[in-house]
């Protein structure tokens, strides 16, 4: 029998479902109801976190960055090339040019050397972004930031349940540096809901517009709190809530997420001890998570010496029905920015694009099937 | 034992549960899944809209229809002031000047014989608003934008499974009209799925780029019929899609949309019979329904005389246990607007705004319910 081994698989812990038959029998079925609130406590609970708010996307919480950091025409915002789209799209939608920054040689994420040097005094916003979930070096993040004036948004969408040490040395949770933060809880992440996503505020100073933008720039939070007679039309703001009913399905995942996170930590691990004599070989590298971040194990990657053994890889492992796959296309050459004559030398960022190489990832999948991925990729290098 | 009639019950099926658990048990839990095609493909069969496109809300279906337009700084847009935000905020993401007209003096919908003053060369778009479900004049209006050559955006948030007379007096579906329309699936409204969505593109030439700006700026959807070897950046976008178990909901509701309007429009007929004799006698006014246009029983509302008079109303049916509100603060008034210094005279939509006032109005609203909602306002105007 031939071996299938898909690349992910969304895990349920079985409670989705009940939270979602409970939340549809007592009609809380619209945005802010009792499953949100529970997500909402949850979060500033066990992270910290000083105001969470859920969103419709990871997506949507960058957008409501964007129009929190009153983003403009003119503005300049710094994230790396090797990300996706919306980290970007989310401050070109306000008018914002994006300048975009290296990865490190030794991991995708943004070079952070390479910030200092991009900033101009129409800089608004550094975005870094957690490369499968391992910390960019947030201290230094922060104190270029903190030195220029800079605003920092955190796209945690891959980072959850991980951590960057402080300057003592001390673990801090991805999300909790930036002014702001957003997270994705789509479907291919490790706590899911489908879609969705969260914004993080940091900075207590947005917390009350950042409640207007959510519900569509009305003031209708305070107009339930009795703060003001009636709501009404205030600021710009979009319809950010996602259902209850959404809320109810992550609030499941989210009472397992220690389960959940234990285990993917196991298959990372396994895979990281089958294919080290590749590494040792020359054949391909692993993920190195630098000594300041912690391991969340969103995701496994490999990367491989060229596009062409990559390309060759990928076919042999589907021939062995397994489905492992590339990952971002670098924006700084996509088709988008090109138009905008912007052209940039990013050559990590190329190499990750060329060479980044994503193994099946998944709470389900088992010890006997990472072993076979592994086995297959030893004999792929005749190993 | 004293009553309790609320305002709006979400109405479900029953079958929605199930539906979700199918989504569940198939781990089809993302955008665009089995249920998301199945809406589209029963909306454009059912109401022959050319393509459709599920959003998380019919805020998002409006942002989609602003970008569609190329909406920018300068560009300006006429819609109703006696609309909710969104219909505005959505243009105003974009840039736009939004040029408020007025309501109708029978209807709290756009009059349609003040547009043709407010366009200019800077108009690009005209958004009328199916308040209370009922057409907006859409010969008239679509015959305006053809010679003025300005598109048209239908808010039809309200207005699913209505009709307005073509010019040969045959019902064409509201939704159906305009070069792009968007409709709401929100708890409030008569078809549901907590929050929710829907983009209608009538004019072909949009397909192509909505399916984009849908998929976050990517081609996407391309990649997935096969069409490009990869996708990438290639425009602006969101990420507008709703997970699929908000779809599978939706799908429920779809199924069973007969049974639900005929129970609606029943309960909308029996308020309109017993509080005839109150508009005979002046004290109030009921809807009136243009004769181009169908009544979808979305909404009951009646007009006060006074802002006074509604205020007493209101406290008298809360006294009586049951709860009566009022509805849209006109945009043209509000704080955010008025910081523009753009403030016009609108005289009909300050009207609805101090004396529109909804009654109870929803599928499981019993006919003794509506019978005591009619005899306790009734007792109110000592009658």
């Amino acid at each position: 029998m031939k071996m299938e081994i898909v690349f992910n698989k969304p895990y349920q812990t079985g409670q989705e479902f009940q939270n979602i038959q409970e939340s549809l029998t007592s009609m809380c079925i619209s945005g802010n109801g009792v499953f949100t609130k529970k997500c909402h406590a949850f979060f500033e609970r066990e992270y910290g976190f000083a105001k969470v708010l859920l969103t419709s996307s990871c997506t949507d919480a960058l957008e409501m960055a964007a129009i929190l950091l009153n983003i403009g025409p003119g503005d300049e915002v710094i994230m790396p090339s090797y990300t996706f789209v919306s980290t970007a799209n989310a401050f070109v939608l306000r008018g914002a040019k994006i300048v975009f920054a290296d990865s490190r040689s030794d991991h995708p994420g943004i070079d952070e050397d390479a910030i200092e040097d991009l900033i101009t005094p129409r800089t608004k916003a550094i975005v870094p972004v957690h490369y499968a979930g391992a910390a960019c070096d947030m201290v230094k993040i922060m104190e270029i930031a903190h030195r220029h004036k800079i605003m920092v948004v955190e796209d945690a969408a891959q980072a959850i349940d991980s951590y960057c040490l402080d300057a003592e040395g001390k673990p801090k949770p991805l999300g909790s540096w930036g002014h702001l933060s957003a997270f994705s809880f789509h479907e291919t992440k490790n706590i899911i809901s489908g879609e969705g996503g969260m914004l993080v505020i940091n900075d207590v100073s947005f917390i009350e517009r950042a409640e207007i933008i959510w519900e569509k720039g009305t003031n209708r939070s305070q107009f339930f709190r009795g703060q003001v007679d009636k709501y009404g039309w205030v600021d710009i703001g979009s319809s950010f809530l996602p259902s209850d009913i959404i809320a109810a399905f992550l609030y499941a995942q989210l009472e397992s997420i220690n389960h959940i996170q234990n285990r993917r930590k196991e298959i990372w691990n396994l895979y990281y001890r089958h294919l080290l004599p590749l590494q040792e070989g020359g054949f391909l590298k692993l993920p190195s998570i630098p000594n300041f971040a912690s391991n969340n194990a969103h995701m496994f990657y490999a990367v491989c010496n060229s596009l062409e053994q990559r390309t060759a890889l990928i076919s042999f492992l589907k021939m062995n029905g397994i489905i492992a796959v590339f990952h971002y296309q670098s924006l700084h050459r996509s088709q988008f920015h090109l138009s905008k004559n912007d052209d940039v030398y990013l050559p990590h960022a190329d190499h990750y694009t060329d060479c980044l190489l994503r193994l099946p990832m998944f709470f389900e999948l088992s010890n006997e099937d990472v072993h076979n991925v592994a086995s297959a990729i030893k004999e792929f290098f005749d190993l």
